[in-house]
């Protein structure tokens, strides 16, 4: 059983390889009545596209989404909503060089032997160009949930390599290329990408996320509990390798009489929990943190082995992000509002009066 | 759409309250032919149990399953399994203390909000007392997945407080009432509980949970990853609030050059990626770790408020673990098993010749 | 991917073989707030159990349903519901007999290539003992129906042989052992069950579901349409093989200009789309036919064959309904419950303002 | 939950309105290393498609299918398929004279209820152009279990009003427009559709279904036994009002004695079930029927409302076939192979040695 869908109640069924004829997807549950056009869906789509500033992958894909299906008069209809970004640049290169090899870091090796057989050109099915979709879909989500019940959803780089980029201002994240929240590390980040140019290397970045305005109630006890979902979804994304949730791994060192977030008439007198409590948003702020790795595809040769099992280096060029987190803040955010969306109408449907 | 089914081909569902008549689950997609009795359900129920050690919980149940269906002349049919377990420690004890109030860090304030009614009684259906229905329902995907692939999956404390026990035997773990691997730890943690015990305060823990032998293709892109389904189960443990994969966060501040895992003849070089490549098993060992927070049910007085939201003070007495995270270890390995279980089958439905 | 889940929103998860230790089920998704007794459960346990009439098979099972979990002070709480009911009729009886051979007409010979192993204890899962569930789940969600839409789902046996039962009323429902609605068929019913037990044969039945009050706007096309949900349901009933709904085969010689149920002002003039538009509920009464096939368990000697493939005759013995057909009555309810309260869930999820 | 998906672990997303832009689906699902060119999908898409005879509608659409995903240098690749066909003819007629009124017989009623809004233009998402996609995805399915199992799953008109066609051959079935087996109705079937022509009206059909070599273990009780999957998705399409397995209705007046498929060492000596027991395949062929309605779009005038619920008469004119029976032959052969597809996955998951 194959696992191209996210959600259960608001489902997300996406298809397409990197160098495919096309990428697209089937949103299924979306509730009729909400005014929708293309142009919702593209000012994500262009935040997470490539080739937008020169720390980002320069392969120029426009991304441009046409909705197929469900949209009737600009409306929403309840209906399946067909998506697809057709492939434009495709470059029509030559992949005899890595066809019969394995890149370090790459799902190469997995989707050989799991599948028998892989689409090579740019990665194919493991590309993170997949994660367009994503984004598409999440659009719909926010639009959907800011309008229903004000929920705010956004994400900023929150460290890259060594770099600490503690929250500053939402302003700020989209004024420059890394969606760093803080002024005063854009010029250390942009030497820290420049260096790594230089030297044909990546880094590893961390994502914060902020769900704001979520109403209590939202999570399905015991298994898909939100913060269970929220991890399951982030941890989807191409080289998240941890998630937390609230204080996350710090818990390990607090003390009981620290970490309860204790109430009063007024509300919670802090947040250790995220914003969940027995799996259940609480009402207040979810925060979230996610781990990527840094880009595999490197220009600094490795070693690894080709189908034969024999040893041959790599040197991977080409266009590439040397951190490959940046472009994750529109797709972690995409994430969580495709959970937060899936839960608002599994809400509905187990507790609404 | 509520949410006490985890799997998708082996879907575990799981019922029951704290100090409800009887907690139980329904195991769904058995493959036929395993040998199966209760015996091999009460090893993992008895690790998981409150009361085996003065470090845990002192209520006294005895957890002794029972098989209902599913299995004639002690192997599995391919029926439906359904496992029971009385609550036989429920003690007739006054919840009038706590049931008009919202104990901090419970999930108390979430469930009343969410279903407009809650069992108080013990937490309910909040209660860690669910998981020992995940802990029969894993043993029986730990053995299948023993016999038929050879998978060993095991987990110790690694943390607790700021005591961090670095791996040394699988022996040890099951030596001391820690799942500690190290015997030179055992003594910290005995005198960290024992002052806890004494403040009335709790602490937080880090698990380490360790797949070896998985065979490579296992885990479905491109959200049913391996990783992802991983975070979701590891994430569903009451709790749990920060999960990772290989490196996890470390992979911040680690370069491509590092992380990426090399490949020679022999075959990986390293494994940063904790065995799994583009959301799928890479044959190598799967590394994973879980935060969990401290217990919020301590002695010490707190603030929190009742259902008229007033301020009141409360302090819970009771048999409470001082760390949770201690008997999360068989737990994490039942979710572990499950996860593993249910790609296998989804990786026979998808890619079996 | 095992199938003993039925629903999606509202999933009833059921286990338990005609002679093992017990029935069980777990419903997930039923929404809080509803009063709920075991006793809610019972006048339909009743309905359907063996024993209750010379005219159905004689094994006396008390059926007593027992809730054990996801109910509080009398109220479901929105967790899981878990339901189990002892066997307690388990003749030891000595099934030498027949667990080498494949009884015609039944499930022997499948189940035993499908999985290589089966329970042959009185057909094991696949005996129609395994309904009790459905009638205890299908129960609750008749109970919520009425209360929270005013829908009534009664059924009542239109046909057995060659005798026909139009419909007269349903207080007559209750007051034969057939579930006829119609007093003057009764005893020609009788004459014939009487006349097939001195032969030891059997016969078949048609059983017609009205169900009334459903809302406009239940069913989810273009795959979940309510009838293609309903007609899944009632075919999973044991010895089913054909479904209608509304006019059902009749409409292949009727004309558009005839079947086609024109509307006015005051509503649809004719129902011959059996209150189904489009795989949408359009607010009329939704009528249902379904076709049973004789019991095949009968005392007529018959040819079959054993595992080694060899010819042997067969006799069936023992406590067997001459019509399964009858008792089949409170468990289309139960399946067409089901499928209504399913769809309202979904409704509200999708649909609910 | 809304329901545009079918199957459990072979998985058919699809979108699409009548006069929208595209219809479209994914497959999730298909295992890897299936030779596959668009050109085996079209096959089925001409035979479903509008236009190609004088007896069904002459809205002429090419139904072009591009695969977008999933497919690599001809084979696929175990990832997701995308499939689109462009809506070419959709005529840029005026749909005032409808949009604001509910034809009878059709969705537009429970449509409007349901969702609040609906895509009037030829009917929306309740056209039956929606079946393209089922074909599309069917044909895909019929290539793999030809291939992998040997199963050929092929239909055909049975009954149109009251002219019954008898099986004669597969052959004749392709040589004529009606599907019709046998060559000796086709011109009583020429006949009628000529005189309801003339006089504006429509007429329902039979149509019957069978599935040769399907092996034996096909089904999974006690809820997805493959009869009731069958019964599901045969339901799922346009104006179907009824489904038999084996006898059908007919059982209702047979005997067990009669009924019973009694076994012999060559094999089964009559098939009354239909391929069928306990919802398992048993090797034998499996033969269904489906009962179509008479198109509701006809030429006579006829009484209905409009949205303000005021009486209006309606005649529809356009392209319509008077009898929308014939053209679901393919449709009826593509549902059926899905269900067969998915079976043949499940079965692989849960009973592959």
């Amino acid at each position: 059983m194959a696992g191209n869908t996210i959600g259960k109640v608001f489902r997300v069924t996406t298809f397409g390889e990197s160098h495919g004829t096309a990428l697209g997807c089937v949103i299924d549950g979306m509730p009729p009545g909400l005014e929708l056009s293309s142009d919702d869906l593209q000012y994500d789509l262009n935040r997470r596209r490539p080739g937008t500033s020169r720390y980002t992958t320069q392969r120029s894909e426009l991304d441009e989404v046409q909705i197929l299906s469900g949209v009737f008069k600009g409306t929403t209809t309840g209906t399946s909503i067909g998506l697809v970004i057709q492939n434009k640049d495709q470059r029509s290169q030559d992949y005899s060089e890595i066809k019969d090899l394995f890149r370090p870091g790459h799902a190469d090796y997995t989707y050989e032997k799991k599948y028998g057989i892989r689409d090579y050109r740019g990665g194919g099915r493991s590309s993170a160009r997949e994660t367009a979709m994503r984004v598409a879909a999440g659009s719909i989500a926010k639009k959907y949930l800011k309008i229903q019940t004000g929920i705010v959803i956004r994400a900023y780089l929150s460290a890259m390599g060594d770099i600490k980029c503690p929250f500053e201002s939402w302003e700020e994240v989209e004024q420059n290329p890394f969606f760093c929240s803080n002024k005063n590390k854009v010029f250390q980040l942009e030497e820290l990408i420049k260096k790594l140019k230089k030297t044909g290397d990546s880094i590893g970045a961390e994502i914060t996320i902020i769900a704001q305005n979520v109403p209590v109630g939202f999570g399905e006890p015991v298994f898909d509990r939100l913060d269970a979902d929220l991890a399951h979804a982030l941890m989807s994304i191409n080289a998240a390798k941890g998630v937390e949730i609230g204080d996350g791994f710090s818990v390990v060192n607090q003390k009981g009489s620290e970490n309860r977030d204790e109430m009063t008439p007024n509300g919670f007198k802090s947040n250790h929990c995220g914003g969940i409590l027995g799996g259940i948003s609480n009402g207040e702020n979810i925060f979230l943190k996610v781990a990527f790795k840094p880009t595999s595809s490197i220009r600094q040769s490795g070693n690894t082995i080709n189908k034969n099992n024999e040893k041959v280096k790599i040197v991977i060029k080409g266009r590439h992000d040397p951190c490959v987190g940046i472009r994750a803040v529109p797709i972690a955010e995409a994430m969580v509002a495709i959970v937060l969306m899936d839960h608002l109408l599994r809400f509905r449907a187990q507790c609404a009066k």
